[in-house]
């Protein structure tokens, strides 16, 4: 019995694009090959660094493209996070940031989220009454692992808030183009650019991995000047410069006009497997448990029913075939998510989706599922 | 007036074979693009952690492919090394290892050079009257910044002072195979392993910056087992799988048989820089200096006349168009390397290598210099 995952938070090989890459890596090696291969500026190779500022509306020198955006978030957090220091996320929230965050040993404060994405009341009620945190650190759009996003509303209070309370916020958004339907939002960056900002109260965090691939580890941060200057010496400190090879691949990509065609093509690939999943949950699974309907990005969010608990699920569902990552892996702090799982839609086909789903949903009705577990 | 970079240590352009990468990071892409362009294994891309793997004689499991070996260094300096914990260094050393260490505040202590390398008894004495050190970083081979090569003799009293102290050594070889002329030596990864150390003593560190093209940021980590598993899970926590896009274009260049060749054009080139610069002190510079004669590298160590300040004379020798690296950046602790420079002869060309020691030999004369500094 082949394994189905829902656990894989990564895109089919099918998205990749092969043999456009392959060309055009060739292709800018061949035009410039002495800067792509030598050492250079460790804020990234300079035309894909001009480009992503001129998307964003910035100056080139506050974008750092780094080798994959979890390593700039490291980067940001080294900065600035000391022992002790209070830092905000979503709970749930990506689990691999708060494992940095621990390893900071950071106070790692849980804001809830629900269907509208973070709680704003909640987190301005923890901005009165507790010390001033570091960050708050945000993925708003098509959440890693909710699917959740941000309502319009929330993100104009969020940034209220951040200027009311001197809070910095980093907006992390590596799904926000990977969207199959409804009008897109704006981001905060961009609500705080336009509130007269200047983009100091809010960093924004991206990546090419959802949009071109994620083998090439291309990230990038959009940082206030001062701050970019600091997470670039940080850069020339870890590694001197980043791999020029991949992020002029993909900046080759980009200039070939790729990039939009491309996106288009990934998103109805991703869109064909949200439709496979949330069909199949609808038609398998039982009406004591719910889910997130994303309309784009990766992951959906389940709720189990509430005599189920995901731990014991995953015993069984390993049984059957099918993996996922339990709830509680994205919480800290407290115990959370025992009855909830995130499921991956992005790695397997529509057909596997729908034979995962059916063997995982007789284990929630109730009696199966603990039973083998023990 | 052109600025002549005795400071950049760095290949020169011509070393850089980029029709060659150009057709390997395309044929890698087509033949193997899914796995390429997509996450995978934190220690590096299969094959080529394979290809490492067996030149050294190791599992390749206990092979940790970085991007670039200053950021395997951090890792380990991560792993290994406490607030107050002793580490051993080199005076001088590679001053980025230095600037890592003094962040995560170990207590760096220099072990002197002479032109044999590292004193190795100085070293033994340190061994018995100090706290035991978290490890010895060492760079034994054309050393970054003197040029020096430790000494057959000292190499086997290293691995005896291992085996009798339980010193653990990081052996730092990035230069080992840019050799012009004469024997090898063995590395120290080599001696414990024929010592019947299992490499369990002596973690070895090298990259392909120097033998391929820096810009692909590859290098690697050789460490006792125990070790490459935690190595291996900080890079994960770092950046989840490094660019396989760069490491399976090195792997491909490999594949095809083209390090041996291109190495010895790259050496080639390289001779030519380091006879200039030999040819071009031995004429212009004054008895009262001295200077390191590598036998393979990037650099040599340049002993000023005893009245010449290496501030001073980078000062003045702005004012002519040279740039150096002054002694005193690459020691840590106390002053030192007030009278000794650093000239890299890897960049320039042998015509620039001429034209830039005749600019610099003047302001060695005892007055010049000073005077043009005030």
């Amino acid at each position: 019995m082949d394994v189905v995952s829902f656990a894989r938070g990564v895109p089919a090989p099918e998205c990749l694009p092969v043999a456009e890459m392959a060309d055009c890596a060739r292709s800018v090696i061949e035009r410039d090959g002495r800067t792509v291969l030598s050492y250079g500026p460790g804020g990234g190779y300079g035309p894909l660094r001009e480009w992503i500022a001129a998307r964003h509306g910035v100056e080139p020198s506050r974008v750092v493209v780094t080798t994959s955006s979890l390593q700039g978030f490291g980067f940001v957090a080294d900065e600035l996070v000391g022992a002790g220091n209070r830092v905000f996320v979503e709970a749930p929230a990506y689990d691999r940031p708060l494992k940095l965050l621990s390893r900071l040993r950071a106070e790692v404060v849980g804001v809830p989220l629900d269907d509208e994405g973070l709680d704003s009341a909640v987190l301005e009620r923890d901005l009165r009454d507790g010390p001033p945190p570091a960050f708050l650190y945000t993925n708003p759009t098509f959440q890693n692992p909710s699917g959740r996003t941000l309502s319009l509303e929330r993100r104009r209070h969020l940034i209220e808030l951040a200027h009311e309370h001197d809070l910095f916020i980093l907006e992390d958004d590596p799904y926000g183009l990977v969207r199959f339907e409804g009008e897109p939002l704006p981001t905060l960056f961009e609500l705080d650019s336009a509130a007269g900002g200047g983009g100091e109260r809010v960093a924004y965090a991206s990546s090419f991995s959802k949009t071109v691939a994620p083998g090439v580890r291309v990230g990038y941060l959009v940082l206030p000047p001062e701050l970019a200057a600091r997470v670039e010496a940080r850069a020339v400190s870890t590694y001197i410069s980043p791999p020029f090879l991949t992020q002029a691949t993909v900046f080759e990509f980009l200039e070939r006009g790729s990039f939009e065609p491309n996106l288009v093509r990934v998103n109805g690939l991703l869109k064909l497997r949200r439709d496979a999943m949330l069909a199949a949950l609808d038609r398998d699974f039982p009406d004591t448990a719910s889910w997130s309907r994303p309309q784009g990005g990766y992951f959906l969010w389940v709720d189990l029913p509430p005599d189920i608990r995901a731990d014991d699920l995953q015993i069984a569902a390993e049984g059957v075939g099918v993996t996922f990552v339990k709830g509680s892996d994205f919480f800290t702090g407290h115990l959370a998510g025992e009855h909830e799982l995130r499921l991956a839609y992005s790695f397997v086909s529509p057909e596997e989706i729908a034979e995962g789903v059916s063997r995982l949903a007789p284990l929630l009705s109730g009696s199966t599922a603990p039973a083998t577990a023990l």
